[in-house]
């Protein structure tokens, strides 16, 4: 199965778009975990627990593990491990650099890891990129156009040729899916305009969409603009985030299943049916 | 001190530009400390010891300590620890990202760990890499213009504004150094023309420059290109590699000392002093 159908089959099989990251902070944990071991990965394990019915995907921002030390391994492979093999494991890891450091890159994150698919910056180039499209099964969502501010800076950039920047990026996403269709791209929510003209332009990367919640993206907008792409919505302190008390888990998948719930009521590939949930 | 003068300064000391790269790979290195506890640590620890006094710079490229894991984060660590206090630390690690999970590696990597200075990808823009800038004694080295092959599909591009957009990074990079002094630009070996166009445009950014050695760059034609401006030149696998066998760190001094010997000939930055090695 390449990266492309794990994610429709993903979908198929939760009736979800939805991503749920887990952004966990260990200064700011529930205080009702703090005693424990390792309090992230007792968090993230509790939110996949409460949340794993109607999560499509899961998304470690891999930059909250680096914070944590050894520990922070500890909760990344922990968490790993407590995710249902059908659902579609993201490390948004942002790498990119020379062959042979990519090579090390792609050996920690899709073999000691063993995470489904990771982010990538596409700046350096297709040789930079190579080694993490090796495996049709290993998916790489590379950053096309990001929900921030600073996306102006360079990524909206006119080029001589007549495209933007994040759009002969995105052509050259397209140009190395080919061979494996295990690539994707980063769209930010915050942009439906230039997500439609994406999703036109490439109908077949699936797409990962932070910035809906927190960031302001809005989830109808996003799905209109989406048409019937294959897409994972990514939501991380609208859902991990919810609740602060001892209900953390309870109050994320109530805001799991309200999400869940307006995707199913908007987004035509998905059943209309609630009681699955 | 701010950064550029942390880095003058250990120019001055060390009478070198020589940045030793410390990739180093569990998976190879030499048989005779295999089995010792942490064998990259060791292996780190004899090449500091054999060439911190004609060092200026220690470079960590992070992708080989993540790719071994928890027994990674101690060797970072503990390397960091060996390494002089005049002499700059960076990690590589080209990382960048939204400002809440750019605020988490630059804790990472500045305060965990306490790198000098880390590489930053700055294609997410101005509010991405703010994190990153808020010391002035901590360094940002943004890639620039990198020496693989990729470089020719995004950086060498040609904008509307008559720059291609690694200049329009640079230009950017610029204005980011601007309050705190403690930005650099990351520029291959192998584009001596466009090192010296760059340096004429930036003349205040330290460089660091990958690609002499394995990768083919000349040492002469990136010194001559370089004119005055802070200039940290990194030797990887022709320093660090330079021997399998037990005589690892003894090669390693050689190959370093030769290096910095030619620097002392061919930079007026340097004192043509070959008897402080």
């Amino acid at each position: 199965m390449n990266f492309t159908h794990k994610v429709r089959h993903a979908r198929e099989r939760s009736n979800s778009l939805l991503c749920i990251g887990l952004d966990t902070d260990w200064r700011t944990v529930p205080d009702s975990i703090r005693g424990s071991a390792n309090p992230v990965l007792e968090f993230n394990r509790a939110i996949v627990e409460a949340t794993k019915d109607i999560a499509c995907s899961y998304k470690l921002n891999l930059a909250y593990y680096e914070a944590y030390g050894e520990a922070g391994i500890e909760a990344m492979k922990g968490t790993l491990d407590a995710i249902p093999e059908h659902i579609v494991t993201i490390g948004d890891a942002k790498r990119g650099d020379i062959g042979n450091t990519s090579d090390q890159y792609a050996y920690a994150y899709q073999e000691l890891y063993n995470f489904d698919s990771i982010t990538i910056n596409p700046l350096m180039g297709t040789d930079a990129v190579q080694p993490f499209l090796k495996h049709s099964d290993r998916g790489v969502f590379f950053l096309g156009l990001t929900s921030n501010p600073g996306a102006q800076d360079f990524e909206y950039l006119e080029l001589k040729n007549g495209k933007r920047l994040y759009e002969e990026i995105t052509d050259k996403v397209r140009e190395w899916n080919r061979e494996k269709h295990n690539c994707g791209l980063v769209v930010g929510a915050t942009k439906p305009a230039e997500l439609r003209a994406l999703r036109e332009r490439a109908p077949e990367l699936p797409f990962l969409v932070p910035g809906v919640g927190a960031q302001g993206g809005s989830l109808a907008e996003v799905l209109a603009a989406n048409d019937e792409g294959e897409i994972l919505i990514n939501v991380s302190r609208a859902v991990a985030g919810a609740s602060k008390g001892e209900d953390f888990a309870e109050a994320a998948r109530a805001a799991a299943l309200k999400l869940v719930q307006e995707m199913r009521e908007l987004s035509p590939m998905l059943r209309n049916s609630l009681q699955s949930a």
